[in-house]
């Protein structure tokens, strides 16, 4: 008989629920706001009613369903199943996979959001020929998974986290304290602050002309205007690569990965993006890392958080862990 | 039955064999030169003949052996038993475990002596007491391992080369044909660099009497000259420590180690380096990782090396791997 398990990927906009194949097809996908202010249990419902949703809309059998994979954003213990931290959803120290346990009698497991959407892209997406994959995710923030012979790379719980890491020459506070934090620039808000500063400033640019009120400005403004050979946005999306090909040749020799996914919202960008991020980080590798080492971006962006979540489940459901 | 397993920690100078309890007790050790000019198979046969030694000189029965791990500098294959290459030992694609077991019918281990160095520190030492260590060793040059519950982190086969990692501001061109590594500076060469340098430039200096030659100046030198308050010394040790805080800055928010530990050589600096470390790597952490970080040096900084490589013999034996 055919297997499946549930992906759920909460975010702070939508919850986004996926019943996927043991070979990854991802079968049926669900949206519903998460409307985090109703509090914690009317979250978990939402994922309820989606779970049961999905199963009267494809009529599979909850006996082909082995279990359910969430990613949660913040910091997630996953062995007890707790979200201890979900600032943007009012989570702390809450039982989520208990939860929905004993809402859909299936077993549960939770981990990071990020780590799930890069697990997915690492064993079924850009990374499934290599073996030791290092994947980014450049969306509002920031952050990094690392995922060795599918094994999720976990640390002290907060691996990943290469936001934050402060790099000399950004100007920018970051919301956390510290100066110059890597996603002040390298993010989809980072690329949308530099764009405004140089209109601020009076470059000539396109973007200039894009809105009437400069904090409009998106990332996606800066790859039209890019697009359209606009210097000012040349050089922010050049910065922006440079920047984050410099800090992937600090993480490079120590980890040693074999691929280096680019996935979340901001990587739409592209080549623009991605062309300078190589440029950079090969500039700065020794020898040995060059040859053997790929830079990629995500193949399944806008449903790798769910295939993730679910291949997870897949994964944890394996009797030898 | 008390059991035992030999540890072997093969330099470019000397062999030592430590003969190690499974409680990590050295019951013994013995250290002859490596004479790599003389060959592969002499090399081996010398390792062989000081497990005999040691067996005869304690009386410890060979059954009580249980295997023989074995720390080999440059680039290892563990699962095949392979030294793929050592440079400075003349090996290549040299099947070490194998000629190791029929010289001796004992099972062996192999793997790269920095990570078995810090594996031994990891599981019983300064970082007995954590789960996730991230280890250095700072000698002729500094390199870095991970130690994950027990795991020995191995990425893509160079994991940990972090003295190849590329500094802005390090005026130095490496041996590996980079521009600013972070060996030519953190390393108990680049101290020695510093020291010449300083000299060479006329600074006023204590290092300027130590040796007819300064290129006879040593580490160890400006450990001296610091406890007799030369500002020049003072100002090495301190750029150095916090090269070195500022590279752990990149990596803490990646790895999320719960313990650094700093070994080799150069260690012995202590609080000379660990301070300035220390210091500049908390200046730039993201707060989650200030409180539940220690930063520390080895405790069996003469013997980890042996005493690694046995503790990892015995886990690699260990029925659930």
């Amino acid at each position: 008989m055919a297997a499946y398990a549930f992906g759920i990927d909460i975010g702070g906009t939508n919850i986004e629920c996926g019943l996927v194949g043991e070979d990854a097809a991802l079968i049926c996908k669900s949206s519903v706001r998460t409307e985090p202010h109703r509090g914690n249990e009317h979250v978990m419902e939402l994922i309820a009613a989606q779970i049961r949703e999905i199963l009267n809309q494809t009529g599979i059998s909850a006996d082909a369903v082995r279990g359910v994979g969430i990613g949660m954003p913040g910091l997630v213990d996953p062995d007890r199943g707790i979200s201890i931290l979900a600032s943007n959803l009012n989570f702390r120290d809450y039982p989520v996979a208990g939860k929905i346990a004993s809402l859909t009698g299936l077993p549960v497991f939770i981990e990071n959001d990020v780590r799930l959407y890069i697990f997915g892209e690492a064993v079924h997406g850009a990374g499934q020929a290599y073996a030791n994959v290092l994947g980014l995710t450049v969306g509002t923030g920031i952050a990094a998974a690392l995922i060795n012979n599918r094994e999720i790379y976990r640390g002290g719980g907060f691996a990943g986290e290469i936001g934050h890491i402060p790099i000399d020459g950004i100007p920018y506070r970051c919301a956390c304290g510290l100066h110059g934090c890597l996603e002040t620039i390298v993010s989809a808000t980072g690329l949308a602050r530099q764009a405004k500063a140089a209109v601020a400033e009076g470059k000539q640019t396109l973007l200039s002309d894009f809105h009437p009120d400069p904090d409009m400005l998106t990332a996606k403004d800066i790859s039209d205007a890019y697009d359209r050979h606009d210097p000012v946005a040349i050089a922010i999306m050049e910065h922006t690569g440079k920047l984050l090909g410099r800090t992937l040749s600090y993480l490079v020799p120590m980890l040693s990965p074999d691929a280096i996914i680019i996935g979340g919202g901001a990587s739409k960008a592209g080549d623009r993006l991605v062309v300078p991020v190589k440029q950079e980080l090969f500039a700065h590798l020794h020898p040995i890392y060059r040859d053997n080492l790929v830079v990629v971006r995500a193949l399944r962006n806008e449903e790798a958080g769910v295939i993730g979540s679910a291949l997870y489940a897949f994964r944890m459901l394996q009797p030898t862990g």
